[in-house]
């Protein structure tokens, strides 16, 4: 398989570049017989549409999105799902002059190296637009997995120096700022930070935190498709993703066994039987497999590479020179990439999940029981 | 494809239980011509094997690999290499007692919750011996890359709270201490730390850094196969692993794109084409695929859950209880993990270089006007 | 994976229902550089495309292909190439009777029992409108094998009872028959067999034959990945294939050894290091590997499910009834079938020669020096 | 995915070569709680024994399978089962004078042409012994459909011009007769013609078929992982096979819609909702999904190519040469065949079933219910 397919029972396959007619995504393996319309993907595109604040580009994309196949009378039909958003504002000529040179910190270099050319429009393959597909996608997940009481969030949890406060955190704040800040007097000073970053003509990166809540235990494969290894690459795959952790995280490596373990306890009777952790270092994970409780991970995105502030780079052929980046980008796209974040996180979910159905056969059984 | 497979087009399937006859995986994709040797296996193998020091297991095995097909007058035959350590030191009767009861920080409950019922000879599939068949595999990755000129090198980078410094580094240290630190006074901290948790019936975690020098530009694909995404996935799916970094990682989120970007400067004439970076903030990876640079990346492990210190639980039918492991484990399992690391990202790295080659139709083309 | 991609390293994953907006396809994995673009891929869409004579179906369809990504100023850039034809003449109308009961030979009745509900409106998913988006990827693949000087050529071999004769065959006559048919005589026949078919309201079946030249010895892998058990996927996923042959098929299970094997043989010095086989009863293909002959296959179609004269059948809820099937529907689809036959094997092909690339160590190591 | 590995969810990763120290297998994917020993799987690995009769080889294994991994107090627990068979009478010595040249209807010049190299010892990885891990899988698969009353049978049709009668069938014959064939009379004549082969030093072929009884409707995904190209597929990837039809195969491009459509009609009351076909032409699958009836397919096997009788090849170098191979080989493969064609057809089916319980959201919310 390709690298623009994400998944194993239900797959997503991303397609099209940033100044190209389009971009969009087909999913694969989604269930019959779930509630799907185009106003319900639109929700989510437009949490990651630009122009929505003076953080964001000001390209301008209505970015509607289109179902094309798999859904017959409101619901999915088990077949794959096609979306497509048209390129609108696609100001090829913005990027023009970039044609001959490789932009610090952007794939420029690399796909020149790779596929032995240069697609000098804004990033192509590898620009932000790649994200739409995703979000497409993670809306499909997100549905699905609603369907059975499973609610992914994410939101932003530090930006630059600015960090969300546990004390302050209110994840209805989320709404209220252009930042998804949960807290907000974070988004105020994040706020004031990006300015200063604006007039430096530089930009700023940030933290995604994200939450799965509802998820059964079980869900996630023993080895290489651990549930912590598969949200790994997923959200590792969003370009500018650097970091990833998952409950504790980079701090468990300085804790003790006896500090991060999480002591299991049962409910009051008469609901003995009901098994919880007392805490969750984990992160709800434990030897890959989801565990009853809630997922949490982290994710950390670089600042936006595409800076006004005057950078040394190389031609094609090698000569040195002094650039800055004009065109229209984000001071910072950790606000835009929340719901990609989200998406992912998902996806990855709902396909491990899926996987999950074939673990026992008295399940098997069951299903082909109820066949008859 | 189920959990145990990793690869697409190099690929390892590793199977067996820490209690069961034997350990293994099978390696395919592998091309044919490359020198193999069960000494050059068991030489990693030799590196993640218990009872090296008083900081691993008591466990005696001798973990001697046999390598059963795929290899013929001492070369690869690009069939499926398949490799075998039995397993000698079982001792089930250690682990009888745990028969009834989850191990908090273990994967018993998840386990019992996915496949209805509970493996309790140490683990089975999520034991550390699951990793024989990684290093065995990753022992083949590393020879591949060897024959291009690309070295693999993880080390310990942290234990606890002690931490590598960088005036102190000296990769030739490393050898010299049993817990694989490149820097002598930091080791011996480290294992002072280890000593007092011990004492205490406790453990600890640490921070493993990795880094693949001579990885020619080009290697990783745009989207959901990513450099950077496949090694998180590779690395997230190591048991205990809870974080992965690229780069700057985490740092990154608190730059500016000023500080984070990497200036690319051309090399002297007459080598003017030669186009480098001058830094490495990005850890070697743009758009995910390999820039030149080093790979250098980190992975975070949680504290050995198994501790010989009081910790709550509950039994198989909810029963609360006191439990207090005893068994033989390791306080640390870090200095073992390193050549699981090295592995997993020799191996990774191996298949992206693999899958790279049909970039362009120029190599395609080549490829087959030297077949004629 | 779910079951709408085929391929391992190209790979087309098709999207889209008879009755929908449009149907389309996404390939993935397309070496950049391909000179490509919407007539080149138009050419072969034409060759399936309804009404080009009273033997197809009335349905009226430009099936004017739209490139949506991957191609940029005519030349592939290697990342998904995404093609999108739009549907206009649905009529769901005509088929608004049939939805209640289920029609013989056709997969409604198998639909209702996998996704619990029916698509009404002329197959959905598997109407014949689905291999679209194979001919488009097909045509890739084609214009990939084109530039290394291999050619995939299909032919309708037999209509009913009608087979062409080997002393008659003329390649030059298919394009100047309505059926495809490299026999002047044997065409005149099967039209007139088909015209008394279609006077009996009733429909017809053949066999589609299909060689691939040039291709060079070593494409396929031994195992499960062969070329003759990739080519058997690849064509009988096709719908109304019942059947297929590589060289001698069915035939070769009543030969000898003797008579069945190829000899080999040697070209005349100075080319004696030329190595042939002097007959092909393998059709190319030895050990599941490409020999350097031409490849030769057959697949067996059924006649066209949709009959105008009366069945019995069900409804939903079980009641018997008889009906009579109008629409507008072909009463062969053998011919609109060749190219689709040709579309398959030639992706199957190109698959398995870039998968070769990487067989053995050598090519790897000439690539990488290559790189440097 | 190298091709190693067959399946989605149900896989089966295959090593070894014919001269090598074993052969085996690893199954994954496979659910929890199916009771399964190496008894079970040796009953199926002993069907395809050489050494049976006078028409097999007279190489003498023991073929004695060891289960290493994934079976606990004899049940399934989920986790890989890899099982390994020990090669015991190598015999290299025999095939030592091929060293230099090609065996005409063998893989060593298609191997030598890919892999660079020649394995002399008897057809490596394209020996039948190849064929071992593919029963112990198929025999994995078989006892997970046994559990749901789904049972796989196969049996020799014909060999060489003998071919088995239906007024004579009766499939006890097949365990009374050293030639599978379920009908006496066709038995003894095609043993009759086996001598007469063998006198001539030639050898023959034959025709495999199979029947899968109970799958129940709705298996099998709709484009390409359809159950016809799926057992293609698998069918077509065991060595020697050449031809594969379903239902009336090639047949079916010779009929008339009339006659090749299947009727649907309703059980009588109080079952009217049992529906049902009147016949089977379509061998039991319609739009590549089960529809209930039994599955009907067909494999053509070509003959052995070693035979001792005189035939030209070259050597490596181009040398013309005339031979007779010598070494211990079946006059014909068919017989031993048989299982190992029951053994893909279950695996096939297993895979696909397994697959099918995530095609609806009421069966995803049936099972997460069920859960909590």
């Amino acid at each position: 398989m390709s690298g623009s397919t994400y998944g194993k029972i239900l797959t997503m396959t991303t397609w099209g570049e940033s100044h190209g007619p389009a971009v969009g995504v087909v999913v694969d393996g989604c269930p019959a017989g779930i509630p799907l319309s185009e106003e319900m993907i639109q929700r989510y595109l437009d949490r990651r549409k630009p122009g929505q604040s003076r953080f964001t580009t000001k390209r301008s994309e209505a970015d509607a999105v289109e179902i094309l196949s798999g859904v017959f009378e409101g619901k999915t039909t088990g077949t794959p799902i096609s979306m497509l958003v048209r390129n609108q504002d696609q100001h090829s000529r913005d990027y023009s002059e970039i044609a001959g040179y490789y932009r610090p910190g952007h794939a420029d270099y690399t796909f020149d190296r790779k596929y032995g050319f240069q697609d000098y429009r804004g990033g192509g393959r590898s620009s932000g637009r790649e994200t739409i597909g995703r979000v497409a996608a993670g809306a499909v997940a997100a549905r699905l997995l609603g369907e059975l009481g499973i609610r992914v969030t994410a939101y932003t949890r530090s930006i630059g120096p600015v960090e969300v406060r546990k004390e302050r955190f209110d994840l209805a704040e989320c709404g209220k700022n252009r930042l998804y800040m949960p807290d907000a007097e974070a988004a105020a000073q994040a706020e004031a930070y990006l300015e200063e970053k604006m007039a430096e003509r530089d930009s700023a990166g940030g933290v995604v935190e994200c939450v799965i809540a509802g998820l059964p235990a079980g869900v996630g494969d023993p080895v290489f498709d651990k549930l912590s290894a598969s949200l790994a690459r997923a959200i590792c795959s969003i370009g500018a993703v650097k970091g990833f952790e998952i409950g504790e995280g980079f701090r468990a490596a300085a804790m003790t066994g006896s500090q991060n373990n999480d002591a299991f306890a049962a409910g009051d009777p008469p609901c003995a039987r009901t098994i919880y952790k007392k805490t969750n270092h984990a992160g709800g994970i434990l030897g890959g497999i989801s565990d009853g409780s809630e997922i949490r991970f982290c994710a950390a995105f670089k600042p936006t590479p595409s800076i006004a502030a005057s950078q040394q780079t190389v031609t094609r052929d090698g000569k040195e020179l002094e650039i800055s980046i004009k065109g229209r980008h984000d001071p910072i796209i950790v606000p835009r990439a929340v719901v990609v974040v989200e998406a992912m996180a998902a996806f990855a979910a709902a396909d491990l999940l899926l996987s999950n159905m074939t673990a026992r056969m008295d399940a098997v059984k069951a299903f082909y029981a109820f066949e008859e």
